[in-house]
């Protein structure tokens, strides 16, 4: 199932499932019990498909993506975090930050959606607790990644976690195809079987001694092609458009501006 | 004024101040408009004052810390996050993790909450969004901090940032007297004046294009005295009891107590 979160018509935020018929209302809580009506939603907006309590991300996750930066093959997943405020929808713009505009970068990730409250989960049980997947752009300011060593502000910034389009259930998660798309050209092409830590693995360890509650989302890394590991480098400029797509889930696409006044 | 966060002898959470008569409920919206009424509160169980929709924290910021850990003096805030999910109450014990009981250590931390959405604010005006003050311990597995390099994980396990006892409004944060003692004895000693980025430069850098939403919480950097600094070290033991203080604001105490089971 493909679970969309949009702006109906009557301007309110409602979960909504893909069916042969169109949208569907989903009744319930998505993250509890919840069933798809046959009531048809027109949506006038595509959300974030969850509003996340966290969002736990994971660097240097792609053996080909860990040899284009040069750093060796990490012996665990390497944990950060992005602000929930970078949260952002499909088709709204990616905005270059008036404080570091110059070398903002894409990064196509599967995101792993965390359907109920869970702590110590083995990877054998791990499926049990996730409620699907999204696609993920893992915007990231380079100089700022550079400069303070620790990621968590270059890839905190508003408008630096697309996410969406959908929630896709039922997955797996294995070995999907996952690619990025800049102005057209293909900018990141690869499968998710050249993760070093799969998911079952990434929920283990997040959730060792740590809770992970309802919505929370997971970014599993990305593959090679970034556009700092290019030569010659290439960073997002207003006008660009990104797309990053993962089969079995769809298509996040954003266009580039300049940042917005304060 | 200090804004304490309890649960009341009807079992609710609710905010109140301390009066010469004793603590008053607040009415109101401490993120909006309020004020302290005339109703007394019992408190039967005092709680984290606020539960933020972020928690940004800030490595090396005081000089005698920077110099103790053989790092350079930064050009600029480090900033780090810690999970939401690690915020804990007073009184409430600090739960050495499982996959890493043998490393943990005591930070004791200014802490800022922010009173209203802000995002680009000059560091002149950064009390204008200031609600208070409260003190933090933001306790750190030293073990994977090294291990991942990336500090998130190893700061956001469940109950690693106490939190309290209250939010002092109109303080000036400018040099404050701040200490941690465990079991008795002062391990940390010295002076928000010895902060390398002052409050306002602090507000100012990590609201840069990144807004920052009521009841963010920005831990402000720990002084020298860490744990793992000592020689020997020192790292926090099942039965032990921690308190971090902070003159204007009051003392926050942990005891320290093994993982439960899942």
């Amino acid at each position: 199932m493909k679970i969309y979160r949009v702006i109906d018509d009557a301007g309110q935020s409602v979960y909504a499932a893909q069916t042969p018929q169109g949208l569907a209302a989903i009744g319930g809580d998505i993250f509890g019990q919840f069933s798809v009506t046959d009531q048809p939603v027109r949506s006038t907006k595509l959300l974030a498909p969850v509003t996340p309590p966290n969002i736990f991300a994971i660097g240097l996750n792609y053996r080909a993506h860990a040899i284009e930066t040069g750093k060796p093959i990490p012996s665990h997943p390497v944990v950060f975090a992005k602000a929930t405020t970078s949260l952002s929808n499909p088709g709204d713009p990616i905005r270059l930050p008036a404080c570091g505009p110059s070398a903002v970068d894409y990064e196509c990730e599967l995101a792993v959606v965390i359907a109920r409250t869970c702590r110590n989960v083995p990877a054998a049980k791990a499926s049990d607790f996730v409620l699907g997947y999204t696609v993920a752009n893992d915007v990231s300011a380079r100089d700022w990644q550079v400069q303070l060593g620790q990621w968590v502000r270059a890839k905190s910034f508003d408008t630096f976690c697309p996410l969406g389009p959908c929630i896709a259930t039922g997955l797996d998660p294995s070995d999907l195809h996952l690619t990025t798309t800049l102005n057209g050209q293909v900018m990141q092409d690869s499968r998710t079987s050249d993760l070093i830590f799969s998911v079952p693995q990434l929920v283990e360890f997040l959730s060792s001694d740590l809770t992970l509650l309802p919505g929370t989302v997971i970014l599993t890394g990305t593959p090679s092609g970034v556009g700092v590991a290019r030569k010659p480098q290439v960073f997002l400029r207003p006008g660009d458009q990104v797309t990053c797509a993962i089969d079995g889930i769809g298509e996040l696409t954003n266009p580039v501006a300049a940042a917005t006044s304060p």
